[in-house]
């Protein structure tokens, strides 16, 4: 189903890290998950907060819940509310609206997983999924 | 996992009741969670209402979820609701993101797990949690 | 609802870790709950399992369910089995159909509560609840 | 809340993956949590099934949710299947009662975390659970 090896998957985190690094931030939760929608990689670093994990998985399952990065997934819960709690219930409560879930795409725009990251500031958190992606060599699509 | 014993988080609910005494509040819940999110120790005066026990957990709950103490969480359901809609489906619905989920902190600044107060105005629910806290020693952080 | 006040709920559970430190018992989490199903009073000492809490509270609802002790529960699951699985069901998953649920009541026979107990052996376990309603001038129903 | 780095919980990871090597299993997924039963790391090899990693990390929370190797998990579901079931309902379906959950343990047996793999044989998931907590400095406990 999937092209997103185990080893581009590591790679995204590992290069995560360092942007995140470079850019100061607190500590965050990275996630990667294939394009079926299932975990294929995670990290997270020391911090406090229980659910980093969880938010960090539900923003890239938000993604490629409706084919598109999570920044559109976070006007839609502004614009149309109603409409994204509809996709919460039907998800089974696995989706988390905001900004930080990222697409990754081939070359040829195929969808080939998501990484969603969590810990610093929404803006923040996608810098990271953004530059972990484009390191790996891949395309990232954070939504408009 | 914890620094915080049972005796301590029956310390903080015992002083938690004295300070509610003094101020004359209402019948109160008081939950105090570890820093697992598991809870610890927990009472509830005679009160009528049936979700009381829940609402005390489900503050304290919310203040781990995110590491911050709930009144940071009351003001993001404000300003972001698909946000904490999000936390709330994640957790399984175990979040009740308002005033009154106070963190505990030793004096190096470490969580060692949160106070849940419910039964009275949020802002009496957060002086108790934080009255009892301060009395047991340890820091508490209500969020800003 | 109930005649179980606060300080009758806390005597219970005092009372019953009097009984667990002379059987030289594991740590234990004791929880009481009203005759609404609603958790009164709780204490759990130091131990790693995350979900001890939610055992404990589990079977003191399950005893409340069906208005027998849980020893009558367990009894049916493992006589009918589908029948508990359907009570586990209806509950929302908070049922614990094992020993260790022990129904409070007056001298009038009146349900006014439940006692649950995790953390050693079942049998131990009830013993700890059935000592801790004793003390307090209550009788203990732990089903047949 | 806990003493298990991120770069522990990699380690864990990738001496795991060298044992599964020697051993020539399957494609495994490796999922290390906290002792909160918070995902800390996960990585997961190129295979078809699905629920891949919600197993590893199932088999890890049901570990820590009664302070036990899931080895005696899965003991308990055989012959008490009404209290597994029960602890699956608590926990909102997040245990596996399986082989291949182990604890991870300092030397003054505090525990830390969990290990959970899934992909071979339950005694082949355990025996890379085990190598890789080993391998990490640290002890391991299956349950018995």
């Amino acid at each position: 189903m999937t092209d997103l090896t185990l080893a581009l998957a590591r790679k995204i985190i590992d290069e995560g890290f360092v942007k995140s690094a470079e850019l100061g931030l607190k500590p965050l939760a990275i996630a990667v998950l294939d394009a079926a929608g299932q975990l294929k990689a995670f990290a997270r670093q020391d911090a406090p907060a229980l659910l980093r994990a969880d938010i960090a998985i539900g923003k890239a399952y938000g993604a490629l819940a409706v084919g598109l990065g999570s920044r559109a997934l976070n006007r839609m819960a502004i614009e149309r509310p109603h409409f994204v709690q509809g996709l919460e219930s039907i998800s089974g409560g696995k989706i988390v609206p905001v900004i930080g879930g990222v697409l990754i795409k081939t070359a040829e725009e195929r969808i080939v997983g998501a990484v969603g990251v969590s810990g610093d500031l929404s803006e923040n958190d996608e810098a990271v999924a953004i530059a972990g992606i484009e390191a790996a060599g891949l395309s990232a699509d954070p939504g408009m």
